[in-house]
């Protein structure tokens, strides 16, 4: 499972473009595929965008030609394939007002039916994200102001976003009614900052003010701050559990609480539900560290450092021709012996996904000489794909999908095996009612408009009432 | 002066991408500054596109990757500035029945009004290109055939294109009815091939059939080539006589004439015209080369070598802190002692743009101990720019649209200086009557729908009528 | 304080070169600078190094070109400087019996000596490693024999030397009569491996069998495993204890130890000798985290997730211009406030050299608003500079050897400082009286042959008598 | 057939490092797989090598670093290898008397016996450069100043020198008493300049004084220049005729002749010994224009541009998988069918190598129309190769080692084929007794030190008496 992305935007710094390349370097957990950020001086916007991670995206002299007070940033975890440049955000374009360019964290879910009704209207698209469509309806609406375009636009489609548009001088920030994605606010003297985790405020000193509401938008220009509700909020909101469970950094606020509190409180809650009798407890790093301490605390168990990662692996990782052994994982982890032999160990782990790594992440504990392994995962199992801005696998390569949770645990070769319940992990955070389970239960808050596969707008093909003839079998 | 675009597309070939990657090698001449293939295999498109020469953007893996039997693809030398990438060619956008992609050599001159039109229109935009106008103008076309929609939108251009797309299974090739740029139809067995240039057959060792005429379109498919007469070709056409001074290969064909034939025959009209009491005669290589033959050969005059160039220059020379001396033109031209000392000599070149590089040039030859310098262009002097797919400098940097011919030859410090006249110049081709000399006498065979910079879509700014306030003052 | 280097050998695999890739993957920690591999097929050697990462430095078609069932690598942490790229290693060269190749950690104090000797006598020097000076000894030598060879060269170095050679078809493998660094051997069914950790073997499934002994020999050929006891090994040994301390991985066994184990040890120790009244324990992660663990179980304290390490961090990060704020300190650690704030807080940090680094951060751990920071380093004040394979700063940059620990604890802003005493370190490993503290004590066990800079081989001036006339002071 | 090497050094200049970069630029014609520049500031010396062309190899900070006034450089054609970096020239190496650096245009016959007599003497070799043998013994001579050392190594080396040395704050030049290699000196202001030609001169604007003597040692310090007979300029001298033929820059003297000049008398000559019953000559651009134009003048037949060479033709082409096409040659001469259609051709180039381009080149000109196709070579058939600093392929590679003239006429499938006789071509310039001539009639002037091939250091072998055992049959 994958987060698709981060935003970043900024309203008058003298070095709008460095604190925007900071602010990315602290949401750098949120995308690694491509970064961009896009600049504005009151006159031309600036615009650079490639593939690869922040340290290399960007150089001194980069950041030089990105002139302004204003900017608006984007990390992006995309789609493989050779078109993949065309995929990276901030989306500048040019329409009837001038340029505007919009980053996005999200996944709107009728972007299939609106796209495909533009294009039947004559609208061409030159992307395959649901971006693109955004600033389609923003270039065509007829109202007269930017926000209220915005608006409009925003009130057709359906989704998940967490939104910055930087045109007319002004950065606009909106977040749906439903709150799937986080987005907060800050401040630095006089400078406004909206990014998705707080942490990207720390790194450049400012202070976190509140959370972007859903259903709530924000303009910043040379006016000064002004907040619109552009639409009520849910009436149960849908914030995305797993900001808290993995994606979010544990230094940061999401959603209003702190995250490395919230995963604490799953550690204890998963020991709690699911004790062990074991000697020591150890955690997948980095991830599942906080949720394994809390796990210690509850349980009374020491917490080791049985697994160490391996922070200088790169993106290639040249095989050896002697494939049986699971090179990936072993260039990745390093058991320690010395902590496991003889061990009753509780391996704590955020979640499992196809529960291919975990298998042979168990293989290499049990040769490191642990006696015995209690598996415990720091939420329930997934279930069901996500459509709202992460990138899952497709629901027949979830694991817990297709098999019980004895099933796993026999796969994984592990002593025991259990999940925090829906119920535990409820209890962890303030509002229960108002975050999205879905990838646990399957009821899906919002529709999508038909089943389509990830690459839909890849395929050539469309079918006589120009439809895209591809479609996933229901 | 610059070409702005070379155009290459193959269908029916086993290694399509392969043979484009040749064809574009030898059309590198027409576009240095990036170049694009997109291929078709009957499912889906393939798309390469980087900034370079061809020998840098290509590589084995990336042509292996570039699957099928049809492609299309484009070298282009592209405006300069942060956010060239978004303006390589060929440009693939998806719309509703489909992807479409298009490779354009050439400039229509009420792009502006057009986007300007579907911009107020809700149309976005994301290059600066005018191809992008293309695609929207078929997108939104309500015919029922992607020929009729190709042919709907090419009604509403004006100005010059030597046009491919790829879509439908098909490339579709077309010209504009005044015939600006060259286009060229050529066959290998049963494949066909549309190129700029006729050299661009040799290479893969196709036949050149003929000229793909002003207003025809031709549909390369699985069902063989077909023709269709889009438009009734312009009375007078406007066929563009600098391919035949200097952008086309001398080994070409263009027009139906061998380039090289022509070239000749202007250095041996300028003999004629205006003889020099002189030595030798050398030329500015290696474009003027043929034309200082003819000129030789005219007068009488014995041809020689006096500079040589240096083809190991790259892109970017590492200019001396002293600057006094031209370090660029003498790393980049190799003046012959041996040759020049002494000698009383006719320098040829094709052209004199702003006269800043021949001035230092004619100082390099006079170090080198030439005693007298006679000046002679192969063309009459260029006093207009170039609406039509020539990177001119506008008119006011062009020496001649400010000095006269006896200012110009004080200028450059030559004991004479003479351009071929007009009416020379025509009588060295076949039909003088359908060629344009804009550039040599200002008349526009097309007008532009106002006078816009060339990078008018760069600017943010618009007037309240939504139409962008930078415009050149007239 | 970084670690030169690391060295791995393997005899008789089949992917040689690829083994040694994910050995050397594995020693990243050791060197990051430069990696290189040199291999053998029997009949030819095959060279490759690089400046970078072992993940940047190879590729697949790279290790390919690496032929042969014999191979040795080495990552190495260079001086900096535009001569770099000669001091990458293995160093390659050709002689009386042919090519030899080395791989070296540690360092020689007799080194200037020997090559101002050799120099004098007509040798001439590319690199400036003193690596290059055994092989100018080797190739003296009048041995009749390569292992005799080699022992004769030994035989005139001091210092600290865990070496691989390459040549004759076999590897050499030697340790100094010190034991100043480690080197261990292990063994993956009839293929032998010789690496500064025994974490390399891990990676490739072999088994680790012993140490090199001090004052060892061991030679892998086609005729199996040789051992040689070249030189009595000293009295009193002087292995490094800093690799206890940070160097060595946590998962790898040295000297005979777990490193794992004697780090536990260090933070219980280091609680017993300095307990803090305080409500939590926090790690600089990652390399004090099992010290801290260690502190955390003896104090009782609970261990927290404090301060979160950005492993996205690249090389080179663009600072702002605003330069008040520590960013390059608040780029790579992220302070976690809801663990952080009103708590009284024991900082577990495993060594301070300069000290400037934990000032920034313990602002960095005030600001997220800590009531009270108690720091706890797990190891005695450095005072002292090493010659035996570590990069340290001079002894004037070396907090320690200018402040009293009051004064360094007022300096870094702290409520309370305590370093662990060199009584309670050495209570840790098994053979006390058998390990180097140096640092700590400023008790060289071997003298250097002078006081000469760093970089003394990079100037070019010598005095009359041949002799480098840089030499600091004394 | 290609040239090994260029050397460039400057004395005084505020640019060194830059106007030697000036220099290796107007050279690179005879090197282009490595450049290198080795500066000096009166304290340090400075390195840059790197393979690839001078336009690739520096950029503004590299220049920037290599600081100073006094500089040397060089440009080299190496032989492939995985290990070629090492090979990279000027050679900087630290011995007694401190740094010293060379750059080297030549071969040395008797390097495999020195080295070999070193090695055995205990010395280590990093490169395969017999650059590096003459370092060692001038680090070994005991002469007391370092013009000494030199001439006391110099002394020992037989074969082809022109020499750069940078040590003791001087530039030492050489050339050895047959004068294989051209060598000359310029002055610019009180700055002296020693290149390989004299077009390195005038890019600079330095100029030309004299060739530096066969057997003359010059000295370039603070003091001044001074210059050295170090030895007898042999009786007849051997200076290498193939720079007039093809090596040197049409713009340059060597051998203080005019190159320009005498390659214009061998196309004279040539048409006087061989003229042809044809309608045009044409030239193998662009090294046999300046022959085919004297063959054109003499001859009176008219000079074509029938070949168009390509000049964005990079180092890596993609050959397509159909290999019948012979794609190497089509992609870089194109045949310009206008000049070439029913016409009888005289096709002029400086010389045949292995035939088998030319054969390729043929067939492209008949299939351009040629109605005849004579070939006029302007130097004798070349059958034996050289060990004097040119890459000739092994004698069995040269074609008119195994072949008659008739014989290659018909494998080339040409009307007819004459070669330059060997008197014609020594009548051509001023001292023909004083040329080497081997490769025409295979009387070497200095004996090899026996039969040894190119890489004959990249082997591991040697025989009991240390000797490598690789050793061609003679």
């Amino acid at each position: 499972m994958k987060e698709e992305c981060a935003v970043f935007g900024i309203f008058g710094s003298k070095e709008a473009a460095q604190m925007t390349y900071l602010g990315l370097y602290s949401l750098q957990h949120r995308g690694q595929e491509s970064s961009g950020i896009i600049s504005y001086d009151g006159k031309k916007m600036y615009e650079h965008k490639a593939m690869g991670l922040v340290s290399k995206v960007y150089s001194d002299d980069i950041l030089k030609e990105l002139e302004g007070h204003v900017a608006i940033g984007h990390n992006r975890y995309s789609t493989t394939g050779i078109s993949h440049v065309v995929n990276t955000q901030p989306f500048l374009v040019d329409c009837r007002f001038g340029k505007i360019a919009v980053a996005h964290n999200g996944n709107l879910v009728n972007a299939v039916e609106l796209r495909t009704r533009m294009e039947d209207d004559g609208s061409i698209f030159r992307s395959t994200m649901d971006s693109e469509v955004l600033l389609h309806l923003i270039a065509r609406s007829r109202e007269d102001s930017i926000e209220k375009m915005v608006i409009d636009a925003l009130g057709q489609v359906k989704g998940a976003y967490s939104l910055l548009f930087l045109t007319q001088g002004k950065i606009i920030a909106a977040r749906d009614p439903n709150g799937f994605r986080p987005l907060c606010l800050g401040k630095l003297g006089n400078t406004h900052i909206i990014a998705s985790e707080s942490c990207a405020f720390d790194i450049i000193g400012a202070a976190y003010l509140r959370e972007v509401e859903p259903g709530e938008m924000i303009v910043l220009s040379e006016d000064g701050i002004k907040s619109i509700k552009f639409a009520a909020s849910a009436e149960r909101l849908s914030k995305c559990i797993f900001e808290f469970i993995y994606f979010s950094r544990p230094d940061s606020k999401v959603f209003g609480e702190n995250v490395d509190k919230v995963r604490r409180k799953l550690g204890r809650k998963l020991a709690e539900e699911h004790p062990a009798d074991a000697d020591i407890v150890i955690s997948v790093p980095d991830s599942s560290n906080t949720i394994a301490l809390g796990f210690a605390e509850a349980s009374g168990l020491p917490f080791e450092l049985g697994l160490i990662r391996n922070h200088y692996v790169g993106r290639t990782f040249i095989q050896p021709k002697q494939r049986e052994r699971d090179w990936d994982v072993r260039i990745k982890f390093n058991p320690v012996k010395g902590v496991l032999r003889g061990k009753r160990i509780v391996v704590i782990d955020d979640s499992i996904v196809r529960g291919s790594t975990m298998r042979k992440l168990v293989t290499l504990i049990r040769e490191a000489g642990a006696a015995e392994v209690h598996l415990r995962i720091g939420s329930p199992p997934i279930t069901h794909s996500c459509y709202y801005g992460i990138d899952t696998p497709t629901r027949s390569e979830l694991i817990a999908s297709k098999k019980s949770v004895r099933e796993i645990e026999k796969y994984l070769g592990v002593e025991s095996l259990h999940y925090l319940s829906v119920k535990g992990l409820l209890e962890c955070v303030d509002d229960p009612d108002n975050y999205c389970i879905t990838c646990f239960n399957g009821v899906y808050p919002i529709q999508r408009d038909g089943d389509y596969s990830k690459d839909v707008f890849d395929q050539d093909i469309k079918d006589k009432s120009g439809r895209r003839a591809e479609r996933n079998s229901a």
